[in-house]
Formats: C-alpha cells, sequence, structure tokens
C-alpha cells in the first residue's frame, strides 16, 4: 500500500505546540511505518516568531501570518492550539471555511462555542477532532465515541483537572494548606500563575460539557453544568474526612437517570478510600464510565502536559487523514437544545449524601439544637465526628455525614445552623460521592 | 443524514452471542440515534437451535445452515462467536470470501492463525475486527491503535484473564488455597468447568500476541510468549510476598528495548501493592500501557463476561459498518516475521528481580550453603525473610528476594540449591516486576 502524504498547519507554537511539531519532525518514519501516513508540518503560526522553543524547525516553517496557512491549499488539516475563545475561534472558522479539517485542543471554546464550530464544518463538508480536549493524552473521546458506543452511559465520573488533583492529593498527603501547596505547584510547573480557571473548577466544566456531550448524545452547555471550585478547601476537612473513610477529589460527574434526566456538576467531593478514583494521585487524570452494557471502565493517565497532550492532538490528525475522523463527526448528532434543556436537573434537585462541618461552642445543649435543625429539615444524620479537646475561641469542630438528602433540604438547613449563636463560623458542606464500584457479584 | 440500513449474521449463539443478539434487538434504536446506522439481525446460525437462551430471535433467524448466512448478500457483517481454531478458522475464511467483513471475539484463533485470516481478508478486500478479544469491554484495541498512534509503545503490562486474577485476588484476601477458591470461582462461574486454557497462562498468551502485535507492529506468534500458569501458586507465597509489599498477580508483560529487542512472557508476578494493577480485583482486568509521548495510560474494566464482550463486539459491527475498520485494517502493516523473529528475546536473558522460597531443615549452616550458592552464580540478595517457629518435618520456609538478575542464573542456582541436602522441596520462584509506574517529577 502506498503512502499517502498529508500536510498540516499548526496554529500556536507554545508548549503543546512544540510537542506536536516535535512529534511530526521526529517520528514521521515510525508513524507512517504504522498507518501509511507521511505527516508533514508544512506551516506553524505564531505572533511570536522570535522565541526560543524545544523544537528546532525546519527553515521557512515558522511564520506570523495565518494567510500562509490559510491560502495554501495543500495543507489539508489545521491544528489550532491558540487557546482562548475569541482569536482561537476566528482561526478555527476561517480554517474551516479553507476547506481545512480542525484538529484542536480548546476545551474553552468547544464548550462554549462548539455548536456554531460543529455547524460551520459540517457546512463546509469538513470535520473538528478534539480528543486533546478532554483528559490530555488518555484516548477518552475515541473511548466514549467508538468503543462504548454499543452502550447506553448512564454516569461518568472524572477528576480531569491535574492542577485540582495535584493540590487536593499534596494537601491530603502533607497534610498542608492550600495557599502552601498551590504556590509548591506553581514553582514546580503543575498550576499557571493565574490558576483561577483551573481552581474554580472552569476547566473541568469545559471538558465535563464535552465528554457529557458526546456520552450523552446531547447538546451541552456550560450553563448546564453546577460548578464548585476548591479554592476554599481546608485541610482540617480533609483530615476529618479522612478519619471517616474518605478522598477529597475534584469531580466531574455526569449521571442520567431512568428518566433520561441529566445531571452535571463539578465540586470538591469525598469518595470512598477503596474506589479507584481515590488512588489518582499528583497531576493524573482519571474517568470511570458505566455503561449499560460494558458496567464500568475506568480510563487513567496524563491530563496535560507537552508531550501527552500532543500524542492526542497527532492522534487525531493521524484520525482526520485516515477518513476516520470525518465518519464519527458526520454520524454525531447531538439532541438539539430545546430537548434537551427539559432534561437538565438543576443542584437543587440533587439526592446526595453530605458532609458537614460546624464550629461550635463547646458548651450543653449544642447538639440538641444542631439536631432539631436537621430533624426540622428532615436530614437523617450517618456519622457523627468530634475530637475531645478545644480549638481556638473555645470552638470545636463537630462533623456530621448525612443520609441521601435533597440538596434544597441542606442548603435550608445550612443556613439555619449558620443562625445559630452557637455555631461560630459559616458551616462547610463537601458532597459525598457514593461511586457505585462495579463488583462481582 | 438519512440512515443506513446494515444487516449483519451471527454465527454461534452461546453466551456473548446472545448478549449481541439483545443488545441488537433491544438497542437498535438507539444506536441509530448515535450513529445513523440501522443494524438489523438479519440471521443467527448455531447447530443447537432447540435450547433456550436469554434472548427471543424473530422467527426465521435462527438456524443451523451456515450458508443461509453466506448465501445471503445482504448481510454485510459476520461475526463469528463460535470459539475454537478449526471451525472457527472455516467460518472466518468462508465469510471472507462470500464478501463478508468479519468480527470476532476468537482471540486463540487469531493468536495461532492471524496471518492466513488477515491475508485472506486483504486479498478479498474485507477487515476482520476484532476488539473483543482482548479484555472484554475494554477498548482496548482501538485505544492501541487510534488513540495512542502517535506513540512508540515501549511497554505494556495486563491482567487480562479474570478467571486468574478471581483466582488470586480470593487466595490474597480469604488466605485460601488455589484449589479451594478454583472450585468456588466454577461455582460461581468465573471458572470454566475446563479451566485449563485460563489457568495454563494460555488465553493471557493468546490475548498478548494480539495486544503486542498491534502495539509493536509486528507479527507475532504464540510461541514468541514464554508462559508460566498459575496452578501451582500457593497460599504461603501469597502471604509471605504480602508481608514485604507485594501482590500476586497473573501478568502478561510486553516489552520492546531501545535496541527494539521485544520480550513477551506470561506468568504469576509480584508486583508492589502501591501500583494502580494491585487494586485490580476479582474478575476485572486492566492494562498499563507506557508510550514515547503519553507516558502511562491504564485502562480498566470487566474483561468478560456476556454483555461486556458483547459490547466490545456491536462496537466493531458498528466501525465495521462505517468504514473506519477498513481504513485501520488496511493500514495495519505488521512487520514480517523474518524480521520479528530475530527480535524476540529469550526468557534466559531476561533481567528481573525474583522472589525464592526455600523450605529448609532449622540447623546450623544452612543459611552459609545458600549464600555460597547465590553468590557463585553472582545474585545478589535484595531481602530475607525467616519466621520464627518450625514448619512440618524440622522445615522452614526461607524467603529470599534478589536484585536484578538475568533469568539463566536464578535457574542454575535454583537447580543447585535444589540438590542440597537441607532444602526439603523444590525451590519456589517467582519474579518480581517492577512496573515503572508514571509520577510527577
Amino acid at each position: 500500500m502506498a503512502e499517502k502524504s498529508v500536510k498540516v498547519g499548526l496554529v500556536g507554537f507554545g508548549t503543546v505546540g512544540s510537542g506536536v511539531a516535535k512529534i511530526l519532525l521526529a517520528d514521521a518514519d515510525a508513524i507512517a511505518a504504522k498507518t501509511h501516513l507521511r505527516l508533514e508540518l508544512a506551516c506553524v503560526v505564531d505572533k511570536d516568531t522570535e522565541s526560543a522553543r524545544p523544537v528546532k524547525l525546519p527553515d521557512g516553517v515558522l511564520t506570523n501570518d495565518l494567510n500562509k496557512l490559510l491560502n495554501n491549499d495543500s495543507i489539508q488539516i489545521g491544528v489550532e492550539l491558540v487557546g482562548g475563545t475569541t482569536i482561537a475561534k476566528d482561526i478555527q472558522l476561517k480554517m474551516l471555511a479553507a476547506g481545512k479539517d480542525v484538529v484542536t485542543a480548546n476545551k474553552a471554546l468547544l464548550a462554549e462555542h462548539g455548536s456554531e464550530l460543529y455547524e460551520t464544518a459540517y457546512k463546509n463538508n469538513r470535520c473538528i477532532a478534539f480528543e486533546a480536549s478532554c483528559a490530555g493524552g488518555i484516548p477518552i473521546i475515541s473511548g466514549i465515541r467508538t468503543g462504548l458506543a454499543a452502550n447506553n452511559i448512564t454516569a461518568m465520573y472524572g477528576i480531569v483537572n491535574g492542577t485540582c488533583n495535584y493540590i487536593l492529593s499534596n494537601m491530603t498527603t502533607k497534610g498542608e494548606d492550600f495557599a502552601e501547596v498551590l504556590a509548591q505547584a506553581q514553582q514546580r510547573g503543575f498550576a499557571e500563575a493565574d490558576p483561577t480557571l483551573d481552581i474554580s473548577g472552569g476547566d473541568s466544566a469545559h471538558k465535563l460539557a464535552i465528554l457529557a456531550s458526546i456520552a450523552f448524545g446531547c447538546e451541552i452547555l456550560l450553563q448546564d453544568v453546577f460548578v464548585e471550585g476548591i479554592g476554599e478547601v481546608s485541610k482540617d476537612d480533609i483530615r476529618f474526612g479522612g478519619e471517616m473513610g474518605y478522598v477529597l477529589k475534584l469531580l466531574a460527574i455526569a449521571q442520567k437517570d431512568g428518566e433520561n434526566r441529566i445531571s452535571l456538576r463539578v465540586h470538591p467531593s469525598f469518595i470512598s478510600k477503596d474506589n479507584h478514583l481515590a488512588d489518582v494521585n499528583g497531576s493524573f487524570n482519571a474517568v470511570s464510565i458505566f455503561g449499560t452494557a460494558v458496567g464500568q471502565v475506568m480510563y487513567y493517565g496524563r491530563g496535560a502536559g507537552m508531550m501527552p497532550t500532543a500524542s492526542a492532538v497527532v492522534a487525531d490528525i493521524i484520525e482526520v487523514a485516515l477518513g476516520n475522523s470525518a465518519t464519527i463527526f458526520r454520524q454525531l448528532r447531538l439532541k438539539p437544545r430545546n430537548e434537551v434543556e427539559p432534561l437538565i436537573n438543576k443542584i437543587d434537585n440533587l439526592v446526595s449524601r453530605f458532609y458537614v462541618r460546624l464550629m461550635v461552642k463547646d458548651q450543653p445543649g449544642v447538639f440538641a439544637e444542631i439536631g432539631r435543625i436537621l430533624a426540622e429539615n428532615a436530614i437523617s444524620i450517618s456519622g457523627v465526628l468530634q475530637h475531645e479537646g478545644q480549638g481556638p475561641d473555645n470552638a470545636v469542630p463537630v462533623v456530621i455525614t448525612t443520609h441521601p438528602t435533597r440538596q434544597n433540604k441542606v442548603t435550608a438547613a445550612l443556613n439555619d445552623l449558620g443562625e445559630l449563636n452557637t455555631v461560630c463560623t459559616r458551616p462547610v458542606c463537601i458532597r459525598i460521592v457514593d461511586i457505585p464500584e462495579d463488583k462481582d457479584s
């Protein structure tokens, strides 16, 4: 079988872009041996053509003029690695209009403007491939779209932000505070100088919107996802939760119930220390998926970084060049917004177990008051933890875990509890997520 | 986009066949909504048309006549789920000759006669898809072929036989003997009445040959795989290993070194209890793959069973119907035997750490003798475990772990040790596999 030559143009010569260039330049022969495709890096566009990069491009490949890519009809695939939702969108639309298939790692853009881009791609008879947008090198999107295609996917639990997982695991193992560990993460390159998008849960929400769209076959928007970040997590709660058998993770959760109602949420979550996701440490990602036929499947690997993400980008380039991406893209038929919107379950309706920590005055009657408020809100206590000894200002931490309860009842109870004179600070509330681990029956 | 109707013929109406029929009949609408494909189960062939099955076929679909499938030109895809390497091979060859694409879960057939079948498929311009042949519902083959296509895969460590993993995990948690746990596994449906192929490691070797062929792009034969089963594993060694921080798993290992030499082996393996594979319990499967760009990726899920395996079969049917399997199959260019054979590393050259247990007479001078023999074979001791107290016949177990040593040196030392008067029974030797877990640097 003869080799097929495919020219690739890259926009964005940062970390991931350098990784992609590195693979395309160094491994062209290996890829050709495996795939019969001769991938050629024809053009790299970046406004900065001066800074040193970890890869040396052949002369004439680097340019700051996007038109060199757009107007070169021999370039079949355009890779957008600029990031953000403004210039990047413009670049993708222009590439599609110029007849290029698009490969991208841009989760924010797809989560916010996916439909418009997909529509444009369909109209131009082109495709958009975005394996690298979620969970870096882990081939999770192709896993869902092809490997699990025979399944009705009912739930997905993911650790999809390496920065947050790095921070939470290090807080857990070292017993250190959020700010301290964040600073270390920044120093060691596991957190951005401005970590807001990661810490806030926003990045995880972007990824969840994309993954859930594909898993459920529905047009999911960012606004459908309830989001709480990890900025207020304290080492005390990680420790108390640990004593009760839980590990704290920032989970991205998508669930579909028997009536096709969809819940989408990103928040700090206590999970059983026996769950496989509890062992996902540092900057690693993992996603557990539940399908009607397959049961539980879990994917684990590096969710970010130059080479892992480049691995996914180049995998997409290969799939686009082979024509498979086009087939899969064409058959992706998402249920439209007017049908999806009524199915989205609001967080108030969530039924979950909860971890609640109250800082209370160490005096008689406190438990009676707490008990009364929980009872009034029909909240049943599952476990209680109060260590002997006193904290600062005669305040002691009381930890309560609940049986499954509706979110709005807990919200109401927390308001009432917060108003008690004996409760010193705003109650801390963290959802306990009982992931239904698949086991031998 | 209009729906495309695709007719499927199934040969073999056993457990997995019933699962496939179930999905095709019950989920045709859901699959059509996701893929634009209208899959129709046109024909099910089995010599037994009488026994009750867990799924009810429409009238006229079940037949004992293979020709009804072969001669029906409207059937595009033939699914072979008969198993075995004789009749099944004949069926696949006939289906290819009749112009059908083939989907199969038959690992033994592919591992033993893959090349001949692939050749026939190429000649007939057809494809063979075999996601279900390895690790059941886990989409591992598509993961390697597409998701990790940009990588040079350097190693793969898999738990790919659910029966063995069920037995070893239960021996570990319950402290029971092999025979006892095997009987329970048979009773509960996790082991066949004749479990030889599983217990011997043969089934894992079949899967390893297929996975390594794809991962390394080489024509790998079953004979290239060194195989040792779990039939002689004792609960004592599981316990002693556990005390030293190890968990016993039957691993299927494929490694490629810097000079492209390939090692392939299936054997009981002590792995660190901190490794993710150590937490894979019961009948579950998992595979850790190491790639040059992606680092470590792990897949986890159900490796067998009616619906998980059916999930993979139907995923393949969809990929074949979409045309993607044909593209991927055509571009699969395996390095031929004459080039591969010199690259296969024999087990004698393996460098590994080893766990050795000797039953020795409890008398002076024993350690001196053991030490002398190990020294003569240039084997360096890493750890020693001898509990106080005596076993039966005044024999006590002495456990020694070694630093990395060549297999042939250990084999020689074991022979010498076995001949000592003070060593009461044949020495037990289990390889320690130090899986290079990818971590944050």
